[in-house]
């Protein structure tokens, strides 16, 4: 957990309602989103026939077994009735002039916004080729835009859900795959020795004495930027030593040699 | 541009590099979020025939045009010299153990730690059934995972790397579509005009003494928390006046038929 997934049990109850999907394997793939962030709850406003055997089953990946399964049709009415409702465009107004589509909210803003809504949110997506419609935007409580290339804009459906899905992931995560990282960072002890270590291995390596103190500063600044791990500092902390002892062990040894030569001159 | 997009020049560039995927379909969503995203060099580690009239191009979008055609066909050794290269998986190490698979990235870091990268980067994504391998990671630069869920956290190839690019975004678009909100927002003067009239609509409608107040101040929280633009003040500012005429109006013709009714008795 390197995110702030305590706060998953804080947000609503978040819903995802698309509004008549044109190709089942769109529904698919927002399914399988839904699973990978945490969502349950799939509704559809007048969707293609889903089949078992079907493209939407096929892009699901583990969602088939129970979300696409579970998905209810739904009406329009209904879905602004019963939730908060936060409507998806990739086309916003141009200015506050009429109030359809201005202001948005983009998706981090709104993962804000949502913490503070009671009732249960549903997310509402479009049509693949149109989207919403203005009618249908009026009713609903939130317009919302994924920022995307002025030149190139429009996402596909199932790409858009994705990416709000996985911005509003801590609200509905309670907890994620990964581990924490953090816990596997070296303490400030752990440094500390490796720049002892590296101190040592200058001074037997025979760094000139002008540059030690660069050359230590330098390695500072490197370690100190790369956040290194327990793990990463005591295999450094065993190549240094081993590195100096055998540096000095030869120092020795060429120094017997000398003797030894001197002597047999 | 809500976004902090003036960052933009300030990345490096950004590459997609995929290696051995399996169905053309995932090349089209990737080109696709590429062309949203404002990337452009796709980069294809043996991939499958990609035709004009195939799966790729039919999940492209405006990608079809330039990411598509332009992609290149290139060894994972190529890119592992020429890139600074960062590796996705689902599935990362669970401590720090082994240097493989850990300590990972996520893309929100991997944000902040790419501008301080100099060279070309690859983000690069593995097969649709079995990622990376672990001799393939071993030679990428940084390892980086999508957080999901604890359950289910494997998403589809398409949608993770759309995921990632949304993140990187403001590394790599210099602009967004979406219109600046906050010039359209209503300024001070206009917050305080709307409470005075507020407060002249409160008298008029002859609001009880010791609620005025309060109603006052439940109304500049409400706006207070709101952001309301230039234009929905306008509106408000028009409804208010419009019914404290009216009110007012209305109350001195009844106190013109009262008169009338105390002359006539």
């Amino acid at each position: 957990m390197s995110e702030d997934d305590a706060a998953a049990s804080d947000g609503p109850e978040i819903a995802v309602c698309v509004v008549e999907p044109q190709t089942p394997g769109n529904v698919g793939t927002i399914a399988r989103a839904m699973k990978n962030f945490g969502l349950e709850d799939l509704l559809l406003v007048n969707p293609p026939e889903i089949e078992p055997e079907g493209e939407a089953y096929g892009f699901a990946g583990h969602a088939r077994q129970d979300i696409l399964p579970g998905a209810e049709e739904v009406s329009f009415e209904d879905v602004c009735e019963q939730y908060h409702t936060v409507g998806f465009t990739a086309i916003t107004g141009e200015d506050s002039s009429r109030h359809v589509r201005f202001p948005y909210t983009t998706p981090e803003e709104l993962k804000a916004d949502l913490k503070a809504v009671a009732g249960p949110v549903a997310l509402v997506f479009g049509r693949e080729d149109k989207g919403l419609s203005n009618e249908e935007l009026e009713q609903l409580d939130q317009v919302a835009a994924v920022p995307a290339s002025e030149e190139y804009p429009v996402m596909n459906l199932g790409q858009a859900a994705t990416v709000v899905m996985y911005e509003l992931r801590t609200l509905t995560l309670p907890d994620t795959q990964l581990p924490d990282v953090d816990r596997h960072r070296a303490g400030p002890e752990d440094i500390e020795r490796l720049h002892d270590y590296w101190d040592d291995f200058l001074t037997a390596m025979g760094h000139r004495e002008h540059k030690h103190e660069k050359t230590e500063r330098m390695f500072r600044r490197l370690v100190g930027r790369a956040g290194a791990t327990d793990r990463e500092v005591t295999t450094l902390l065993g190549v240094l030593r081993r590195a100096t002892d055998q540096l000095e062990d030869r120092r020795e040894r060429l120094e017997n040699v000398d003797e030894d030569d001197s002597l047999r001159r």
